[in-house]
């Protein structure tokens, strides 16, 4: 059997080996149209600071590496202009010469292209780069001279924030732009803004709500759409993907959500014998079980092996994806699974949501960091829609074991249940992940009741007290104007202060006081919601919203 | 109503607060028999080497602050003698003073006790101590002094191993010895001489398949089962713990599986309104479904909430404890959770291994390090049975991940599925876990055969050869006696240089060339087998089988 495969990157190249470890046989030829495959895509941004020293250590794998190996016949700067499935043939452009190759099964993996948006003048500017791979990376390093002093970055997802990282790691001034209301759209704004922060901290100019509408002086100057100029000898414009499928839809494969390709679970197109995997095709969101394009390393590699899988005639079916991201941030590590509260809410799903602080490992063993997680459910079910976390350490450990349990359909009641490593360098014997659950559980069996950052305000404006049970001390930090102040400890003693005819508020400093707070006061008869989050939670979202004294 | 709580550590701790959460009204009095509540046991180890400094952290509440946030009456230094559950009483006995103590609903954390064997001049040695609470652990701070050099640690365990390594940083010499064939022996041998192997770097003579039997010279000498006599300064006899249930008995509960006190769904004993949670009861092993005694913090924290929520009227119940369990070794880490081959086997199940190397993180990015996975598992149902760690980072987040797939019913069909954070500071596109699930579906599904270490001598003695396709110049670490050596890129070129006849065994380094050959054998029509693991599993647990040249 011959089968030609178009990408030689993470679908198409781990079809290509699995392939061969199943079919000996086969003729397997790879076209790419760059200089490189099976290159690290991932890793790219680290080596514009010098993290990754070693440009050659991005190049995981040569022709020469996967002819020795898996007998792989892998054409570099070969570029498949057309594809005949009449014929069964592809076309091939290489040094400008066009020849024709046939196929018994070809396999698209050719993955998805930084989305360029129509801004005026980004044809004559000079310093506007995308980045997706190697040639792209040398492009920018060539850009970076000793007289370049200042780097704009347009999209603050999650390479957009790896490039702001990097370049200023690099010794560049770094301003962000970003469309939507806070960096990381995927994540819901009261994590992001713990990224935002740190953002600042590092000395990274970032601006929300904002975007370039005209490049000046070739890219020297750009005009946003809130009115202001900013300068940039270095532009990084990372504002999203899009499907490369241009010669998908040439050649008659159906396509589908913004353009990808429709394949069935045996990554089968439109067309026989035309198979696709990667993140070109539309796959299913597991847990809405809608159509998505999720551009994401680990489905790609899956997917890869699994249509090796299918042609060789092992019976598999792709199961569809959450979609697992994690991003460094400096010191911050922001992660993220399934669906955000946004998003769920958008798909109009029965949605509740909790916060929990924890420590990375036990807090009585040196270097324990503070970790803020976040749970997205369904009250009545217990399902799990989505998780976040932010941290400096331990908040890949904490979303990949939630990405499991969503997986693997366990509620919010299986969390408690979690048996985790405890050790004190490790973890604690009631693990963040384990204390989530808990939460949920109090909220879906109707113990705690809650608000969110976002509706404390209005709360207020309706009538509602807020009871702040942090210590004197702590004060200091901040605090919620017209707030009663009550230290935990002191509560049973001074429950006569407050008003029982009164709807109550109760917030901490991390939501663990104010949740012991509201079960005494409403086993008092009082009408009490616990601030979810709490103050330090409220404090980073809406500092404005404070009073320091 | 009127609760009493006997031991006032993690199940007792954790059942009295959330008690005080659900029922504001109820009398709550814990009586611990020590001069601490609520301290962290898992930390104690780390005090003798001072890398937890300050004692008070291991203090975590103290009477007076549970008196203050929950209105918990703790009395520390009370030891329950008697309970007389016809009249609903305790006797409690406090400096000499017995008094009695009415009861409606009584909860016996007792937690469980170091097993000490009856070793010969064990009464008149006064070196020798356990390690349970903060008492032992001041004992044994007095006993090192600057005149303290040998240290010797009888028992390989858990704890065991991490006061060899407290103590060896304490400055002591440090001896080990183990009954079992292997340190830890929860895991199985080829992964505990990962850990050996990391004692013996660090100077700590370790020394299995042997015993003490008897103390001489008030502990200065230790005579072995192996007729050896070594020094000690100072001994932590660390062999295991016991179900602490000296009370349970004498009130006539039922006991169980070596003495565990038997309890219900609800955690309720033979006795009414006597319940008990923690290291003292029997529990059901989930995955094999039989009693078991798990003595582990993550367990006992969740009985202990979950007692107070059935006493409180909420539906409630124990599902078991499949065993999760980690430990620092130096720079090492060993974590194992669920099964290990050896019980697997000792239970009948139908028992299929597979080991697989990987790192942290992306190769590429720097600071990426080893981790070797075992997984034991159903080659029929691929149904996961347990799972074991060993690396320098990363070994907790992936044994955590397999400990949530186990819990919710995970197979091996389901472990490529996983969507696990990867940016390359975190993890790999396919993470360690995946590989782990590839690699035992190929078992399952028969695209490839293996055998383990212990299997192999038998295997070469019975006629197959072996091929080892490392490369050249990997040889200088080690060879296997009499293989065959051919390097995987040349296989193809060489294959006439093998006899088809024959039955082949196949070996690389780390076991992923190795099972590129075989399927390239198994395609040219050879028998063969993969030696699982690879020469890297075999060196660490044979060494002495391997050809140095």
């Amino acid at each position: 059997m011959k089968i030609v495969i178009i990408g030689g990157v993470a679908g198409g190249m781990s079809a290509a080996t699995r392939l061969r470890r199943l079919m000996e046989d086969a003729e397997i030829i790879i076209f790419e149209k760059g200089p490189f495959v099976s290159f690290a895509n991932c890793g790219l941004p680290y080596y514009v600071s010098g993290e990754i020293a070693n440009r050659d250590s991005l190049l995981v794998q040569t022709p020469e590496s996967l002819k020795a190996r898996f007998q792989l016949d892998v054409r570099p700067l070969h570029e498949v202009v057309a594809i005949e499935p009449d014929k069964k043939t592809v076309t091939v452009k290489h040094n400008g010469v066009e020849t024709s190759e046939t196929y018994d099964r070809l396999i698209l993996s050719p993955g998805a292209k930084p989305f360029v948006p129509p801004i005026v003048g980004l044809q004559t500017a000079t310093n506007v780069h995308s980045l997706r791979n190697v040639p792209d990376l040398d492009k920018i390093m060539q850009q970076i001279t000793t007289d370049t002093k200042q780097a704009v970055v347009i999209g603050a997802g999650f390479i957009g924030l790896e490039m702001a990282e990097n370049l200023k790691k690099r010794g560049l001034a770094v301003t962000i732009v970003e469309k939507a209301p806070h960096v990381l759209p995927p994540l819901d704004e009261e994590m992001a803004a713990f990224i935002q922060n740190e953002l600042n901290r590092e000395g990274i100019l970032v601006k929300t709500n904002d975007s370039a509408v005209e490049f000046k002086e070739n890219g020297q100057k750009i005009v946003l759409e809130s009115g202001e100029v900013i300068s940039s000898d270095l532009t990084i414009l990372s504002v999203g993907v899009q499907p490369e499928t241009t010669l998908a839809k040439a050649a008659g494969l159906t396509l589908g959500l913004r353009g990808g390709i429709v394949v069935n679970e045996q990554y089968q197109t439109s067309v026989p014998d035309i198979y696709a995997v990667g993140d070109a095709i539309v796959v299913k969101q597991q847990i809405t079980d809608t159509d998505a394009l999720i551009a994401l390393a680990s489905p790609a590699n899956r997917q890869g092996r699994q249509v090796a899988d299918v042609i060789a005639g092992l019976n598999r079916s792709n199961r569809g994806s959450i979609g697992t991201a994690i991003v460094r941030v400096f010191e911050q590590t922001a992660a993220s699974t399934g669906l955000s509260e946004r998003v769920a809410k958008q798909a109009d799903l029965p949605v509740a949501v909790v916060h929990v602080s924890g420590k990375d490992h036990a807090g009585y063993y040196p270097g324990a960091t503070d970790i803020l997680l976040k749970l997205i459910f369904n009250p009545e079910t217990g399902e799990i829609y989505g998780a976040q976390g932010i941290g400096q350490k331990g908040v890949d450990k904490r979303i990949d074991i939630l990405a499991t349990a969503i997986k693997g359909g366990l509620t919010i009641f299986d969390l408690p249940e979690l048996e985790l490593t405890y050790a004190p360098p490790f973890g604690s014997a009631k693990d963040p992940v384990n204390m989530l659950g808990y939460a949920a559980m109090n909220l879906a069996e109707g113990l705690s009741e809650s608000i969110q950052w976002y509706q404390l305000k209005e709360e207020i404006a309706e009538g509602k007290k807020l009871l702040d049970v942090r210590n004197e001390s702590e004060l200091a930090q901040g605090a919620f104007p017209n707030a009663t102040h009550i230290p935990l400890n002191k509560l049973r003693d001074r429950l006569s202060e407050l008003d029982p005819s009164q709807e109550w508020i109760v917030s901490c400093h991390s939501g663990l006081r104010s949740y012991v707070a509201e079960r005494i006061l409403k086993q008092h008869g009082f009408h009490v919601k616990n601030l979810d989050g709490a103050f330090a939670l409220y404090r980073t979202v809406l500092p404005e919203e404070l009073v320091y004294v």
